[in-house]
């Protein structure tokens, strides 16, 4: 079995019927699943899309041979990438900003937040939404709140588009640096969202593993320290595992406002709730102390980041 | 490829040169490995030996099929249970056991207390020892201190024979529970513990995955309380990508002593530090604010486990 750049679900799929998830990211390693059922295959104009059935993690959305998010550990992904910046919050938020996240799951917990009055999603990948409708309908619970609306677009282009100063939180829910998400990384898309954010606003983005890309961090860590100076920048993780190396982390970028610059350590917003009425599951990673204890880094992780990351 | 139970490393590894670790614990996933070289395979008294070289993680020690250390991750596992006892004792710790543990990684982190006069080691198979001086000198490196006493044999019959009162922490470094470990997750083992801790002291135990065995967890837990009555019982994890779900946890047993019962979260001892003028490794996941954090539970874990864990 070659290591294949990041390709289809077939590259990873053996007659057996078990699923190894192969990449450049992590050489020589990867998780692997059995594959009960097939639900769905499709190649959008983006990427590869396949949906599969596993007993070990139920439904599975696989995007160029890669894990998205499976039914069973979805949640401690969507509840940290956007509790953690709509928490951290000096105020409670108005106007949330979603780059990619098309499977809905972070529109399902920033719908928790009374006090948002719009919830905006950017996603390239129109199969993903339809697919994520179809299959996930727990994580596509998401769309169906009418604060949310849809641009199926490159969000890159959204970004620089948008009003300056328009948005309190940019969640940005993407895929791994290769491939269609490859510029979400890079500079040019951190200073548009610096601009689209409203003073003392906060980004948060997929930032990968402290166990296997600590580099691709340290580097990612410098170049949003420059787009955010006056600002901070932090680091917070999560753990999953169905993501590389059992978990991911978050790059959480504040720009500058009144003050002095926003410690996202510390949660200032109640704690989210389900929205009134609405069939919604419970919070199940996410809590107060939660969001506190993933800024706490292992040494080797602190000290490699200590020059890159915003003390406090 | 079917479901085997625990057994021997050929079960889980192809033609192909990938190995995929399979147990009726995590069933219908498993990490896999890409095997460069096989260094060692052989059958003990008690259970199956393998040592593998891999790209991604260096020496891994596999037994029954299960791997138990890597080369890259063994440090995240081996620091965290022996500093959270050790740090969080309320006095500097003299006396130390450890239960299992043969590769000496725990030997190796102990020692950097300066305050212990004794560290024993109780581990029942002899072939590990030996392989672990062997194939992974920075682990075994923990039986050169002239503190450290080894006895191969059986540690429940050790902990028994012991006087009461020895102890101020035992560490429990042991396989899942099912094979060779599995009386080391049961009542009659942990009440010898209690006897054979002086007031005040603590055992650390390996306790499984949060995400996998919350229900093993649970009924651990639940036994503790039973035992170490007076006394408190917490959970903490470490993060380590190479054991199931990337995480790991520790059941922390205080025994009564004088006063309230002791809140392990709180380290209480220096930072442990590299023996005098020897050439250890740097600490590269322990800090005191891990120490705190490897306490914090997601909401699910927290919730399920309020009932069987003590509330501070």
């Amino acid at each position: 079995m070659a290591e294949p750049a990041p390709g289809s679900l077939k590259q990873g799929l053996r007659e057996d019927g078990w699923f190894t998830e192969l990449s450049t990211l992590w050489p020589g390693t990867g998780l692997s699943l059995k594959v009960d059922e097939m639900l769905f295959q499709g190649r959008s104009d983006f990427q590869d899309v396949a949906v599969v059935k596993t007993g070990a993690f139920g439904t599975v959305l696989i995007l160029d041979g890669a894990i998205q998010c499976t039914d069973r550990d979805e949640f401690s992904y969507q509840e940290m990438i956007a509790h953690l910046p709509a928490s951290a919050l000096g105020r409670p938020p108005k106007r949330a900003l979603v780059v990619g996240g098309g499977d809905g799951g972070v529109l399902r917990e920033l719908s928790r937040h009374a006090s948002l009055e719009e919830i905006h999603i950017a996603e390239i990948d129109g199969m993903v939404i339809d697919v994520s409708k179809k299959y996930f309908p727990q994580m596509a619970v998401g769309y169906s709140d009418p604060r949310v609306q849809v641009h199926v677009c490159d969000g890159i282009k959204f970004v620089q588009d948008s009003p300056k100063g328009q948005y309190d939180i940019i969640v940005v829910d993407s895929s791994d640096p290769v491939g269609p998400a490859e510029v979400l990384f890079q500079k040019p898309f951190f200073e548009a969202m610096h601009r689209a954010l409203a003073p003392g606003g906060i980004v948060c983005t997929q930032a990968e593993s402290l166990w296997y890309h600590l580099e691709i961090i340290k580097s990612l860590a410098a170049m949003c320290s420059e787009v955010f100076q006056g600002g901070a920048v932090q680091y917070a993780f999560t753990t999953i595992p169905t993501y590389p190396s059992g978990q991911i982390g978050f790059m959480v970028c504040t720009k500058a406002g009144d003050g002095k610059p926003l410690d996202a350590r510390e949660p200032r917003q109640p704690l989210p709730a389900a929205p009134e009425g609405r069939d919604y599951p419970p919070l199940r990673y996410y809590n107060h102390e939660v969001h506190r204890a993933a800024f706490v880094l292992p040494t080797f992780a602190r000290d490699a980041l200590a020059g890159s990351l915003s003390q406090f």
